[in-house]
């Protein structure tokens, strides 16, 4: 709008380049920033300048970490080393976390197989993971990928690998550590609250194919 | 959530305490910010500064500016500087400006007679207002007020004051400037698109009452 302070509209601009905002949100919010007190619009921007430069990935897991240190999960000693649950992306450790049961470790691959998109296994942390694996100390391995076709390809490549990796290892006479580790995946079935008749029909059939004792 | 890098919990923290932005949307554009490029959000982190430190209000109008200078609209030759259009906040212009058919200047009042709220006649910039009236060049005035009591209320006080100002100067013989104002303000009725049985019955009775011919 050209009625606009060039401030202003520069600011309505940056803010609609955000995820989520549209042009109509963006305005305002600019509006009502600029109601705001100052020091509070300074932490703001303070707010975004470290977050952008301090939050890093965990050397270890590749969760969200901040000035390159091992993550909150890698540092605390309370948490089970012999469980790795491997996941796609950061953010599906923080929303396993926020459940709040899980009390292993994370490892993230960062994505998924997907030859279309130019995502070939070589691009994700499997190595890192298989490295991890062979500690002697991983009893348990989750495989934590989307309940998509690139997921369940990422999940069934790591079982592979392992696979694999156990025979090498057999064949070099060390296969102690490698043979008792489980490898699992998380079910399939019906979504907490949900009623039968809004559900997909792949779904009803994973929740009849896995259906438990009651 | 504990396991947050502390940095990424305090931009959360002072998203969600932007207007219309709840814990979750916060949470989303944090982690959607820290994968984008630094460069962009340190743009943004300016933009939010500058824009807090820059935009003022016009001296003239009330309108928002920048640097303390006169408003675009103000400073703009091709306006109509016979017009004044009278309104609450510095939004209602914007909003104004964005049919981009009013062609004349603006006056923001900066908020509307409710003594219920503390905010009395003095509160707002109605002295500024009779001063540009008293010019000589304005021949009308568009009282923009909302149309909620507070509004209306706001509208009849400035043409009151209107009238006593005519009359004082009257009475000391210089009255021809403030005679041939008009005084209007905004048409009440149908909103454009909307449909008869899910308006209200006062904004039937005002399109009724406000009836044109055809």
């Amino acid at each position: 709008m050209a009625s606009l302070p060039e401030a202003l509209s520069e600011l309505i601009h940056r803010l609609s380049r955000l995820p989520g905002i549209g042009p109509r949100a963006a305005e305002r919010m600019a509006l009502a920033i600029i109601d705001k007190n100052p020091a509070e619009i300074a932490a703001l921007a303070d707010a975004l300048n470290d977050a952008v430069a301090r939050v890093t990935h965990c050397p270890h897991c590749g969760c969200l970490s901040q000035d390159n240190r091992p993550c909150r999960v890698c540092d605390d000693n309370a948490r089970d080393r012999s469980i790795i649950c491997v996941v796609e992306s950061p953010l599906d450790s923080i929303a396993l976390e926020k459940g709040g049961g899980y009390h292993g470790l994370y490892h993230v691959l960062g994505g998924a197989i997907s030859p279309l998109s130019g995502v070939l296994p070589e691009d994700l942390r499997i190595s890192e993971l298989l490295a991890r694996v062979g500690d002697g100390v991983v009893s348990e391995l989750i495989l934590a990928t989307n309940a998509s076709p690139e997921g369940e390809a990422t999940a069934l490549y790591i079982r592979q690998e392992l696979d694999e990796l156990h025979e090498r290892r057999a064949a070099a006479g060390s296969s102690e550590s490698l043979a008792r580790i489980r490898v699992t995946r998380l079910a399939r079935g019906l979504p907490s609250g949900s009623q039968l008749d809004y559900t997909d029909s792949a779904t009803l059939q994973s929740a009849l194919d896995n259906r438990t004792e009651l």
